[in-house]
């Protein structure tokens, strides 16, 4: 990671220290990075006796939780920091007197002026991916968890950040004749389901909203692995193609299960199994957290294929960016 | 509502009063009887200095949140009382020393059997419409409000429980036609994508994965109104349906600029505004979280007409009751 980041990582955790009392922990952001957002909550439900939740950002500034206050820690993120809901939710929030950290690409950015603690993060350049916003918003939960239950778990794991960059590169190689044959066999599909639990809800979910509804324009939903027998399953068919994570985090089992089930009815299952994955040397009761960062990379890489197969670049777009909305 | 009720949800509220701190109220159930506790927990969230979360009942077991302990309420939800993720994860919140409150239309059931509050709802029969489930539930809600931080506006919400029976059957009777209209334009659509927000995302979602993908085989995803800009939007064009709902609570702002957008592009929008609803003699303040049960109530006779033009009853399943998963 770089010093920079460090720097800004360790004031927003001092700040978070200094405060007598913490209630709850707000993660808000819209779309990618909200989904962005799942995995680190997901951290903290499992190892945080302070509960938190994820918001979409206008969902948080209308509904405005009564709870939140001088009391919340609100996490939020945009990659250019100008996504209006996201700078005004901080803004709100910081009027409230939460304490305010965001992370943004975009130096100077508004969302970088409205908040009190700003972090940067590196990305899609070709360098160290221990300083793409996942890593670091990864990082920034870890020194928050060390710094109010300090526990040497939580120092390994902010060690194991600098592990990242080659965790990722080598599971993008590994499963790149994969992605490419996803690539091809799926090119014709309208649909495409994802499904996912635990950390690994965020990355599926950004996906099937992302990447397949907003680049590719595909139809899709991320299926929850435990809704998945409560209501989605009937729509299972030989010829209805799901995207099934299976993490390996403490849900794991739920996406066994729903994979199980899936694959004695349809034939168009793709399997991203993180049991699978080049984890080097990271420690393994970390391997979990740190895997559900991966299967978002991993999944860039199917996308990618789709959109070679398909002639539709990830970059086009008939309404973001081209009208007033 | 009936004496039982009341003393059901008195009991449950007393509960609630004796408790010395709480940290966190769990919502906690799958699929449809999760999706009931979506209106609940955003009338929590609006009113109450104590936050709240909704978790899909598996992903809670396996999760397992740390904050969950003595000072947690736990309220689950199951109609039979046998879904046993429902009933594992009320075990196991009372394990933790939670305080448990939970609803099934089953007494007796297992899940009645293993939380400490059981409330009982009844279901479907032509009867006063305000002893069913999500007004058994905002009657909960809101006597827990009232008791933990008094207040005139609760007390008058406690009482319009037993005016929704009035409301939903005007509501349904009004929109009985437009459902009807609604079966027969839309019986070969093979997707329909819900679109909602705050006390509606509930209803919505319900609509999606248990009356269109689980009752009609009809592929759908329920959209977040402030999610549809950063991403799902650009799946819209002209022969694309979506279900819109406009809710008149604090995020209607979020339907509408989500309405606005999408009628320009598609032709097939269904819209169910809730300010056209009757709502009789509802206070003002109170009118939005009513209005989006009354959402679920009118949404259903939409899946009664589709599923009559298509042929396809919804009790008809392929997989639920028949086979082991």
């Amino acid at each position: 990671m770089k010093r920079e980041h460090i720097e800004q990582i360790n004031a927003a955790v001092e700040a978070v220290k200094a405060k007598k009392k913490i209630n709850h922990f707000y993660f808000v952001a819209c779309g990618g990075s909200m989904a962005l957002m799942m995995p680190a909550q997901y951290v903290m439900d499992c190892e945080c006796e302070i509960p938190a939740t994820v918001y979409t950002a206008n969902e948080f500034i209308h509904r405005m939780p009564k709870a939140l206050g001088k009391d919340s820690v609100v996490i939020s993120c945009s990659m250019q920091g100008k996504t209006p809901e996201t700078v005004e939710a901080t803004r709100l929030a910081r009027e409230k007197g939460a304490l305010t950290i965001s992370m943004s690409h975009n130096v100077g950015s508004p969302l970088w002026e409205t908040t009190q603690y700003p972090i940067h993060y590196d990305w899609l350049e070709e360098t160290d991916m221990s300083n793409h916003n996942h890593t670091i918003l990864h990082s920034l939960v870890f020194n928050i968890l060390n710094t109010i239950q300090p526990n040497e778990k939580y120092e390994r794991a902010c060690k194991s950040i600098e592990k990242m960059d080659a965790i990722f590169k080598a599971n993008i190689e590994k499963y790149a004749s994969k992605a490419l044959e996803f690539g091809e066999n799926y090119k014709r599909e309208e649909i495409i389901y994802t499904m996912a639990s635990g950390g690994s809800y965020g990355p599926a979910y950004s996906f099937a909203i992302c990447l397949l509804m907003e680049m590719q324009w595909v139809n899709s939903n991320c299926i929850h692995s435990g809704e998945y027998f409560h209501g989605p399953f009937e729509i299972t068919d030989y010829d209805v193609p799901f995207i099934i994570v299976k993490g390996i985090d403490q849900t794991r089992y739920l996406d066994e299960r729903a994979h199980k089930f899936c694959e004695k009815f349809s034939d168009k299952i793709t399997l991203i199994d993180a049991a699978d994955f080049d984890m080097k040397d990271m420690d393994e009761d970390l391997k979990g957290y740190f895997a559900s960062l991966v299967v978002g990379v991993v999944l860039r890489g199917y996308a990618d294929a789709l959109a070679d197969f398909r002639g539709h670049p990830l970059t086009v777009r008939r309404y973001m960016w081209r009208m007033e909305y």
